[in-house]
């Protein structure tokens, strides 16, 4: 097997692009890949400031190296969740990368800031972990980037996380989220910046490779409450279908970009300020400061 | 394991509707599961002639048993289309079927009218077997339908074969296939007919029991030109979808339905008549005519 561009013996084997490429023309290959998406979906331009949303995981550390490598200003935004061990190797992990590449880290340390790790304040309520865990990292998401006057926030969303998901809502035909599944959405209003997925069109093993071929260390735990949740079961059947024929995942989401129109606007509709934060909502006090602060 | 009609000893478990019945209730649950997707998709009433497409498999005999015993007129057609041995035992089993409920059943053999069979004929052409013997299927039923004042046309597609269409029609983002996966097509013009799929909500493991618990003798086999074919292994993606959320495909496809209409209006824009046998055409000759008329 050898690389497609150099003749060299090939480190990765791409099988839905039906090409082989040796280490070095692999991390060219994905630098090209990410700008061409950020361009293709015209996600943000040269003079953007980014705020990366960084885990520790393989996506988010390539995607923050990708962006910081192509040349744009960013900024990493890690939230602290409290979910034991895991939480606290994925900011160790975080922090360390950052430092390495001399890049700037902000972490929102959830308990410190509330009292409460995710998980405790989980057990309390009515919200499951996830439920709140995505409620919690996509407002700090919205109100770090507003704060610090960022044009985008850019996520790590891979295209098997993109598939699994798309498959999951046309299985149950919900509209409001196929209608939302954008490899970009704009802003909202003054506050609520635009979302970007850089890696769309990149999938988990490419990301994996990327940060192997790095020398990216990252966190290779999944999240404790994860297991056995459907999404990373759908996964498995996206896997499936791809194996099938090559390329299946790639065809899907692209197809699903084009056509993502027809099944209405992908806008919130949250027209309030909450009266505690100030942030969007979309009536009276936002559901974050309900749950994190009475 | 008890029906939960009776308490008496079940025969089979439904697993997407979390029901387990005896072999007496399975059928009775049967013919109204059939009678209620009739109903639900107005698909046609009482007095309605039902051309039913008999290949002599699992799904269509027990459709035309489910028809015939619900009371409805039909008339079976089955197409030899001289696929071998395949397509002899095919035959002797729809017509051993017929002659034992004592139904009308037209036989069209592909070879007697045209000298050649669907394998023999596609040889010479351009169109793969599997294409040729959709294009012959289709133009009997319409054509029979229409010589014979039938009012609609019943296939056996049954549960898997339509969430396992619509998934490779999605993955495909096929707009036009993707408008006309619905279980009723209202007539298009004067001469082709409705078509309806009673069997939409059954999978095929339910008619596969029905047929075993009612006695009838079907094609176990599969037609050996749809060995490794896309449609058969999106089946087993289906399948394991199923396994991880039991009642998916019931999900997925009667959601579906509900928002086919986001997809366009399903009519085939059939305006001419063909010169040589009068049915509907986009232009000039049909493809049957020019196929198997030269």
């Amino acid at each position: 097997m050898k690389c497609r561009v150099c003749g060299s013996r090939a480190a990765i084997k791409l099988r839905e692009h039906n090409l082989s490429l040796c280490e070095e023309h692999f991390l060219a290959w994905m630098r090209r890949r990410v700008a061409s998406t950020i361009g293709k979906y015209r996600m943000f331009g040269r003079g953007s400031k980014v705020l990366v949303a960084v885990s520790g995981g393989k996506d988010s550390l390539a995607l923050w190296d990708l962006l910081s490598g192509l040349g744009y200003s960013t900024l990493g935004l890690h939230v602290d969740l409290g979910i034991g061990e895991y939480s606290a190797l994925s900011r160790r992990k975080t922090e360390a990368f950052a430092a390495s590449r001399g890049l700037e880290l902000l972490v929102i340390d959830v308990r410190a800031l509330h009292g409460e790790s995710v998980p405790e304040r989980a057990r309390r309520g009515s919200r499951s972990v996830c439920s709140l865990c995505g409620l919690t990292k996509r407002y700090y998401m919205n109100r770090v980037a507003y704060e610090k006057g960022m044009d985008v926030v850019a996520t790590g969303h891979n295209l098997d996380d993109l598939t699994s998901a798309l498959l999951s809502n046309l299985f149950r035909w919900d509209l409001e989220h196929l209608a939302k599944g954008l490899p970009y959405l704009p802003p909202s209003g003054e506050r609520v910046k635009a979302r970007a997925k850089p890696l769309a069109l990149c999938t988990e093993r490419q990301n994996a490779a990327y940060c192997l071929l790095s020398g990216i260390d990252y966190v290779e735990e999944e999240c404790p409450y994860s297991e056995g949740a459907t999404f990373l079961e759908l996964k498995g059947v996206m896997r499936m279908a791809e194996e099938i024929s090559p390329g299946t995942k790639l065809r899907f989401y692209t197809g699903y970009v084009q056509n993502a129109h027809l099944f209405g606007r992908p806008f919130d509709e949250e027209k309030e300020l909450c009266d505690l934060c100030g942030m969007p909502t979309y009536v009276g006090r936002c559901a974050f400061c309900r749950t994190w602060r009475g």
